[in-house]
């Protein structure tokens, strides 16, 4: 059955309006999010009949009542007498409690005030709830039907011993949380995203808290078994993961402390240049302990004048084409990156109105700069909402998470390396290993760049042919060297990039070329599993030419006998094709291993060359690449020749 | 009879932890300011039971139950519903308000819903409560003793129609509010300057806002008569702008707003230069619309590095000094007003915490400076309380309020300057008049510079000998021009410091030297009063001197016959040196007309001749001026020689 929960606040200050109640606000929030239903909230005066009237009327219609505050010493003790009328019990004083509160006092070196004795008494048979870091104990007692408890009213003591209030109402079960901070999609996005939670998680409860400019998401469970709790919760959370992907800053930090973590992690100082954020981005840098660290300074240059006298700007290239554009936000940036002697730096320059200042741009439009010692990138945004102050909080925050996922390509990058070199020496390497999937799909590219193709492949082959675990590898045996392609770390970044927010998802390198090889590597890994190989039609023709191997038979034997393809078509390559083609090699008998995917045919014609011809070229490739594949590519200046 | 309210917000989404309650919040605020006591808050679910039984319980406590919510068009109407069944009234259809909303969406070119119909339907017998700004109008109707308004839930329809239902509380009256907003002294410190406000102004009701680091100050009144109210909320306001005095920064405007429209008036630009609050200065500054035209840009200067590098600190000074001191902060504001090409330049260094980062000075610790062409100053504070960000933000607010105070020093000695002339012209010529009083009292001083005497001996002089107003002239006709004296705009500043927060304070200059002719331009706007004169003793003296006029009998009959004098004892002068004085001029039947004003003996040596000639030797003179005179000559560098 539902529990149901009505709260009381109880106090005069809250009824004057220079105080603003936030522990029925708090216990709401909780509450609610763990899935007992809050029937009512009432704020009432310190006076006897306010509260006799209010619990009475509460308890008619919760099962339990939860009162904040009246427990203060010197409140006359009207919420205890209150009570013990309502009970018709008298009340006694609990030595044991009064005990502990003067040691209390005594530790601090200070005589116990006569009116903390009243905080020891408590109506016959009501039992204490014990405050770890106040004077006040809480008390719970049963009136008709409901059990009711009295919580001080001092908000950080009312928070801890909520927590002990909530093991009592769901009778000894223990809580577990977590929280998701995410930037950069709305509250809709992230419902759509995590659609299907609540039936997969039935226990775990979801909460969504809307805190402009970002989003939490908080899930708990409420559990007897401790373990399980703590199972269901950590499952949960990595589903999330998987789903929101990099949109999740931080499961508690503020923005800006990932920042200053992920800048010390790199060894960066930083520098910033502002123009419409007015010194924020700044400042929320700042408001981190210990960022003087790694933070040198900045430059708001409102004017043009300060862009190009303080930053370098060009003043004949802001007067013909305006401030708001990518190439003033570069210039900024790399202005700063140099006046501050720094490793990056960060600007913007956008249009918060009301007016747009002569600008071409519209109104809510931001460009973002960053440039470090190896370059320099741009990107636009666009939020047209809110007033000036809410825009400068979200253009603030756009720019902050630009620099967020820069730094964390970068470090991502840096930490690969390793990873690569392991699986040259080895054979095989993992980045990320979600699990040790039963039923596992493997799917080798050489991501130079992987394309949409490669991304609505697995996601389409999973759909059709379910498995517990993916596989994706970056193959680093075919990666020839040539000046116009992209490196290993830059690969493997565009992979992980590619892929972000598939599902049961792990990532590795290989470097081995053949599968039979690959197939041995992943056999010391997933030891009895059934290995399935995801595959474009092409790589399936080259892997059945016998000219690479030694014994072809005995290989094929092999590789069928212990795995089994999903041999995705490609543009002239279809089924019989397939089926053609293990004839005229004598190999039918292994065409029972072979499942054929069929793709929408506007997916045939992608290919990692063509995108590389067509950047040659100067012409868009967005319709060929996963959105973020292409800002890495535009933003990095790759495959430019 | 004092009136009960219990508010009430009816909403599932209240409940749901998602959305705070605004309303109810706003209404106790509200109700509270105004005397109204709220007895009970309350939210509810949206279902009928919940209605019911809340407005039965509700009605039993209060004179007059206030409800938010449950009015929209999509609520399938249940507030309605349990309405009517509570009174067992049924519901009609108003004709009238179904137009007004049919005419509404037909004014937008729109089909009215069929469920905006709801909002039609009223209890029989219920009065209608318009709404000027929604489509769902209010109604109220009685319960038992009580009246009950339903109010539509959308807090900005809630607002505007809350004033409303404070009138058919107050039945018919008006009501008058006004705001100040405060900033450099604590909530603490407002109360006591206003003490004794609600014996003086019974009907103004006032409300302390503690809204950090600012604090806000609320007066109301509720009275039928629309004129009286407007009298009433008038003499309040005047009232307490002289107490607080220049701390009120606006009544109504932010902190950074005020600073925008001075910054305009004056016709200068700014620039920032930030140590410790990180780029929030610039940033507080930018909030505002328009600030473009008056913010270049601000460099924030966090490493020693970048303080050197982009302000020329010295970097020698930061090394073997640290950088939170005067010399550094009025450096940073110094580098800025060049590096940036501005008229006026802010900066800040201090120490936010939690660590000293090798700073010889106390967490907490901000300076402050300013430069402009004409000069630069500095100002210290000491702020150890909250965290980080707090610190921050009252860091920034400190120095704001700095800027605030010198700018409309220089806005006010600007103006000044052509009352100057007036008086000049004309003899006399007032700053600023309170009123005209009955019973007037003159001071005239030089002001050079008003001393803590002059301040004191005019407190003194009102307590003993009240006065109804008290009008502080700038005597020019003794102003010689040597070069270590203060101007003329200086030392009326310095007259307006030294006297603020006096109440019923006018101020004038006067450019006669005779106290007959200071007589006779002042029988020109004080027709008919009694005037009085307050002068120390060696001034009288002076006025005694027959030397000074052509016929002494006429002018001593004409001064004495129409004026009295209030004479402030100094050293070596008593009442009997007066008297000797009188008689031995033969002037005893004038005695009558003269008052005595006995002070305290270290008032006596306090001269303005003692100031200056302290200030040429560099010793201290804080104990002989008032405080922000004392600040006002530290730096505009004064009497230097």
């Amino acid at each position: 059955m539902k529990k149901r929960v009505s709260l009381i606040a109880i106090g005069d200050e809250l009824l004057s309006g220079k105080i603003r109640d936030e522990n029925l606000f708090y216990a709401v929030n909780k509450l609610t999010s763990l899935g007992i239903e809050v029937v009512e909230e009432r704020i009432i005066g310190d006076d006897e009949k306010s509260i006799i009237s209010a619990l009475k009327s509460a308890s008619s219609v919760a099962d339990f009542v939860l009162v904040s505050g009246g427990l203060g010493p010197t409140e006359d003790d009207r919420t205890r007498r209150a009570v013990s009328k309502l009970l018709k019990k008298k009340l006694i004083l609990k030595k044991d409690v009064l005990k502990a509160l003067s040691e209390r006092f005594e530790k601090r070196g200070l005589p116990m005030p006569l009116s903390n004795r009243n905080q020891a008494l408590f109506p016959e048979g009501a039992k204490v709830i014990p405050n770890p870091v106040g004077t006040a104990p809480g008390f719970s007692v049963r009136y008709k039907k409901s059990q009711i408890f009295f919580l001080p009213g001092v908000p950080s003591e009312f928070k801890i011993m909520l927590e002990d209030v909530i093991k009592r109402i769901g009778k000894g079960k223990s809580l577990r949380t977590k929280r998701f901070r995410i930037f950069g999609i709305p509250e809709s996005g992230i419902a759509d995203k995590l659609n299907g939670f609540s039936d997969l998680f039935k226990e775990c409860k979801i909460a969504f808290l809307p805190s402009f400019p970002e989003n939490i998401v908080d899930i708990s469970v409420l559990s007897r078994d401790e373990k399980r709790a703590e199972k269901i919760i950590n499952e949960a959370g990595e589903w999330i993961k998987e789903r929101i992907g990099d949109f999740i800053y931080s499961e508690g930090e503020t923005l800006p402390e990932v920042i200053g973590k992920l800048l010390r992690e790199m060894g960066f100082k930083i520098a910033t240049a502002e123009s419409c954020t007015g010194g924020l981005v700044s400042s929320l840098i700042t408001d981190v302990p210990g960022s003087s660290d790694y933070f040198k300074g900045g430059i708001v240059s409102y004017w043009y004048e300060a862009k190009s006298n303080l930053l370098g700007v060009d003043s004949e290239f802001l007067e013909k084409n305006g401030a708001v554009n990518e190439r003033v936000a570069i210039d900024m940036a790399e202005g700063a990156l140099k006046a501050l002697n720094v490793d990056i730096a960060l600007s913007t320059t956008g249009i918060l109105g009301p007016g747009k200042g002569g600008e071409r741009e519209e109104v809510g439009t931001l460009f973002a700069g960053i440039a470090w010692k190896g370059g320099e990138l741009s990107k636009k945004f666009f939020f047209p909402l809110g007033d000036r102050r809410a825009k400068k909080i979200i253009f603030s925050y756009f720019a902050l998470d630009s620099l967020r996922r820069f730094l964390l390509s970068e470090k991502r990058m840096r930490d690969s390396k390793e990873v690569i070199e392991k699986a040259k020496k080895e054979g095989i390497a993992f980045i990320k290993k979600c699990r040790n999937g039963k039923n596992p799909l493997f799917f080798f590219i050489t991501a130079n760049p992987p394309t949409r193709a490669h991304r609505e492949i697995l996601i389409e082959a999973v759909k059709t042919y379910p498995h517990d675990e993916v596989v994706v590898m970056l193959d680093i045996y075919h990666a020839d060297k040539s000046v116009e392609e992209a490196s290993l770390e830059e690969r493997m970044e565009m992979l992980r990039i590619a892929f972000d927010g598939v599902p049961n998802l792990s990532i590795g390198i290989s470097s081995k070329g053949l599968f039979v090889e690959k197939l041995d590597l992943i056999r010391e890994v997933w030891k009895s599993e059934k290995i399935t190989f995801l595959a474009g039609m092409d790589t399936m023709v080259r892997i059945l030419s016998p000219a690479f191997y030694q014994d072809p038979d005995l290989a094929f034997k092999k590789l069928f006998e212990n795995s089994g393809f999903i041999v995705a078509e490609r543009k002239d390559m279809d089924e019989k094709k397939i089926e053609e083609i293990f004839r005229e090699r004598n190999l039918e008998r292994y065409l029972n291993k072979i499942k054929v995917l069929k793709i929408p045919s506007s997916l045939k014609d992608i290919s990692s060359t063509e995108v590389r011809e067509r950047i040659k070229r100067n012409e868009p490739v967005s319709d060929l690449l996963p959105q973020g594949v292409e800002e890495f590519i535009r933003e990095r200046k790759l495959y430019k020749g």
